[in-house]
């Protein structure tokens, strides 16, 4: 046990986690804390080479399955490369997306049998889950939106469809509602810095009274 | 259910997968039939890319269980690609690897838990099995002789140490004697032409007697 806090970022296309997790990164960093950003997949060497596979080239280019086994050899990686490293020194990890994301884009998204995700988490990470995660939640066709301003190569799951999309979005929240004590659902409807003011109040109240 | 077969060949580096894999496929083109040669990992676009990742760089690249992740990701997109639709159209189809290497090289050679790559096994493939496995044997220094000659680029596993391959060996051995109906073990140390003619009486013998 160290003092080293993991707290990851949820949520659909255009949520806007990108700019958040960066928000929240200066704020902890404003307060002398060591902070590490990282991504999911990605975040180490390997795992940005399993990355480059899965986010380019055609929509169905990976069956679900296939998929799921990818993210997962991506989060190992990333995992024993850079997040555990990192918490046994204390430091407060922020990652863009993680294991919730397989759940929601494999399990919710494209039906793949939720048991085998669980299955999967333990090959990878045994019991190991995040201190907080942050779930950026907003209609669909917003997120969409904005997410279609962004251009581009790394589109391949921007262009499945509004089913799709919606799927992921009920996934989330029941995730969400399944394990309260981990996930706050923050409303990402409104401006970044709104957004922002709620997950340092839900940081400061779930993790650490003086965050 | 088809006249399909599956043969997968197994054994450690410098065995003669290549050449014995090409014999056969030879002997049974002359047969007239279908015949696929594939390998592991690769065998279809996707797995082909995973590859590249698996066979070069460091040793110590990936830990044991992003490694079997990796396979099992390369794994299951050859089997959708590449295999099954093969022997739906009732073609044998000839692989050079398969799921045996990853219970052998990293269960018996690095170590990881055998339930585990079990467990990855369901969720790569369900219950299908190879209908005849060809583990070619021969003793380890002669082995990584022959394979040295080859050079090349995908020489990672190559360069792991001689304990390594010892164990390597001896779980090829342990899944034989394990699963005698599926598995062969051929002495690898002759010609490759009496190893060949040991091959085809045992591809006769357990397969199709027409074979």
């Amino acid at each position: 046990m160290t003092d080293g806090r993991f707290i990851t970022f949820e949520g659909g296309e255009g949520a806007g986690k990108s700019t958040q997790v960066r928000l929240l990164a200066e704020s902890l960093r404003g307060r002398k804390r060591e902070v590490v950003l990282t991504r999911e997949p990605g975040g180490a060497d390997g795992a940005e080479a399993i990355r480059t596979l899965l986010v380019s080239g055609a929509v169905d280019r990976w069956d679900a399955r296939t998929e799921a086994l990818l993210h997962s050899a991506a989060r190992r990686d990333h995992l024993v490369r850079t997040v555990w490293p990192a918490l046994e020194r204390g430091a407060w990890v922020i990652c863009d997306r993680f294991a919730d994301s397989t759940l929601a884009y494999q399990g919710y998204g494209h039906g793949l049998d939720r048991a085998l995700i669980g299955q999967l988490a333990e090959v990878t990470m045994g019991r190991f889950r995040p201190d907080l995660t942050l779930i950026l939640d907003l209609p669909v066709e917003e997120g969409l939106k904005r997410a279609g301003g962004r251009g581009g190569a790394e589109d391949r799951y921007e262009r499945m469809g509004l089913d799709f999309h919606q799927r992921l979005r009920q996934g989330f929240l029941a995730i969400a509602s399944a394990e309260p004590r981990r996930c706050a659902v923050i409303d990402a409807t409104r401006s970044p810095e709104a957004v922002h003011q709620d997950i340092l109040a839900a940081v400061t109240t779930r993790l650490d009274s003086s965050a």
